[in-house]
């Protein structure tokens, strides 16, 4: 068992609650990785479903729950021939961190798309790009070890001071750990980035209200492709959208969130 | 009152309940129209929060309610100083139809927006653009005439066998009875669009497994530009965005949906 299955377990309880362990190696620096809460939930979902794959996900984010034990409860809304729908909370002691609706369907690893789209920037090739710099040591931020982003260099000027201007994020994705990327892998993935308002000039921590992903195909073996753009700062909120992209070049995951700008300095 | 607003309106039987009745001048040959039951679904949860605007809404169409009475069930999960967050749940006689979870906040009327993307295609002037002919008298397909759409040309090839082979829909929205635009009436508008797979040659009904809407903006009075693209059709599932765009130019909502292609002829 890898490192990120092991953190992302899930002990069935009864046919509603399931254990889960809330792994440190997530935390940003306090709070965890709203990705890795998702695919927390989604496993204890997905065993839940009659169906194997996560197909939909809409998570309002409540609260940052810290490390350590808590439980999912699932309830089924729906379930059909082709589609079933789950309610699933991250609960502790009674209270809600993260809430989920979840559509779990059934895909097949063999389709042929009817129609697709091509990604809307092209990638420098993975000579490249760049790594960030590592945290400071006492920042407790241990997420970026559990996972290697190269990062188009365009999209990080913020980290010398000098952003693009334009709410933008793009790296190539792996797991620190070498595992093939498969549903779970995609929602840690979409949730990944620096917040793209970090290019537009925006700092801090940038609470993400609501995200939204759709699975849409199976992901091949290799490296993903992460790229994320925003349409709209304005008021204090801005929009994420996030396109995954396997190494077979398949668009295999679609995110939005909304989430509040970060202050300068928090 | 205006027919939208009395069609959608809300009677406040305790904090967690509310009366409505749903309109058959909002179905679409049976189903009602999923943005109709939304902007019915976001009165009920504004009326409950210390909020006044649905900044955010994720929906899981679980079943297609008929006409007549129903009610919408809010339970609070959460709420702050900037937003709260509420489960909704539409329902007749203890089953769900339509589950969502909502933010709502309080947008500034007079914020300008830090950065803003620009529409990705231009729209032809209204005087180059059509209405869909009407619907068969029998059809029961009312919805129709509670909006007024004048379509991108471009995009409605679909209506006389020539689809443009993407996927794409994109009109100017005003309802047909004057109205100006609110966040529930932006509700409606993002969901009013034929499927975009229609262009990309598809037909039949697409029926909506999960909605989720960003409120960006409050809109300026007058008509609506909807842009709907999608980004994959693949093993029965396609994607549908949609930006709408103010009369001052101003980007007001985004929405994604992810739907199941219809059988052609069905």
């Amino acid at each position: 068992m890898t490192k990120f299955d092991e953190a992302t377990q899930v002990i069935r309880v009864d046919e509603r609650t399931y254990d889960v362990c809330l792994d440190d190696g997530y935390s940003l620096g306090g709070p965890l990785n709203g990705g890795y809460l998702l695919a927390t939930v989604l496993r204890a979902v997905v065993d839940s479903s009659p169906h194997d794959h996560p197909v939909s996900t809409s998570a309002q984010f409540l609260r940052a729950p810290r490390p350590g034990p808590a439980r999912v409860e699932v309830e089924e809304l729906r379930s059909g021939g082709t589609v079933t729908v789950t309610r699933a909370r991250l609960v502790r002691d009674g209270t809600a961190f993260v809430e989920t609706l979840v559509t779990t369907a059934s895909l097949d690893g063999d389709a042929e798309p009817a129609w697709t789209g091509r990604p809307r920037v092209r990638m420098p090739p993975p000579e490249e790009c760049v790594r960030l710099p590592g945290p400071r040591p006492d920042s407790n931020m241990n997420f970026g070890a559990q996972v290697d982003l190269l990062f188009d260099p365009a999209t990080i000027g913020w980290v010398s001071g000098a952003p693009s201007g334009r709410p933008e994020s793009r790296a190539y994705f792996r797991l620190a750990q070498p595992q093939d990327p498969d549903p779970y892998v995609l929602a840690l993935a979409v949730d990944s980035l620096p917040p793209v308002v970090f290019s537009s000039g925006a700092r801090g921590w940038a609470p993400t209200v609501e995200l939204t992903w759709h699975l849409r195909a199976l992901p091949a073996p290799g490296p993903l492709t992460l790229l994320g753009s925003g349409r709209l700062v304005s008021d204090g909120w801005f929009d994420e959208d996030v396109e995954v992209w396997d190494s077979a070049g398949r668009l295999v995951a679609q995110s939005r969130q909304l989430a509040l700008v970060g202050r300068r300095g928090a």
